[in-house]
């Protein structure tokens, strides 16, 4: 996006270190819910962050492509259940998320 | 989007205390670069945030029409220069933003 002199310190701000997927605000809030728990029931987090089944399931779907988020299914009883978790990729990634945020929040005073 | 017994929680996640013009990375640093002063020239802004003229015109002229940032044109000799100011409810509505941000970090451990 930038051309001439200022090149030489692209990449310095630390939002260029922002996890683009966590930049939705959903997926930002599923992450901050799973980083608590080892798993977390769907069902748990849909009603926590507040959005629909169909909407978290897409979410989650572009989480777990992306290799942030596993799904695993099961029962309980004879209800099926869905737990999700937050992989090691995705811990990393939303520890680094957070740390570009209070970076970008100190800032450089002008 | 929610429908049915969940809608008696809706609007208890801290998600919808964001401010949804600092959703964008660019406008969310270009406010933090602004609540560190008094007023900061575009220029500076502008190779802070590493974003070219324009897209930091189009990001300040949508942050200005909702009233979170003024701007001032004027001159250092014979030098035009712009100066970005967050306002008041510029710097009410950042520290809201901040403070959901926190909260969603911090979260209800499943």
């Amino acid at each position: 996006m930038t051309a001439g002199p200022r090149n030489d310190r692209r990449g310095a701000h630390p939002r260029h270190a922002l996890e683009p997927l966590f930049n939705s605000v959903v997926r930002f809030s599923v992450a901050a819910a799973l980083s608590q728990a080892e798993k977390a029931e769907f069902a748990f987090v849909r009603d926590l962050v507040e959005v629909t089944d169909s909407a978290l399931s897409k979410q989650v779907a572009a989480l777990e492509e992306a290799g942030l988020v596993a799904v695993e299914k099961g029962r309980v009883g004879r209800r099926p259940r869905t737990w999700l978790t937050l992989t090691a990729e995705g811990r990393a990634a939303y520890a680094r998320h957070l740390a570009a945020l209070r970076a970008i929040a100190a800032g450089a005073a002008p």
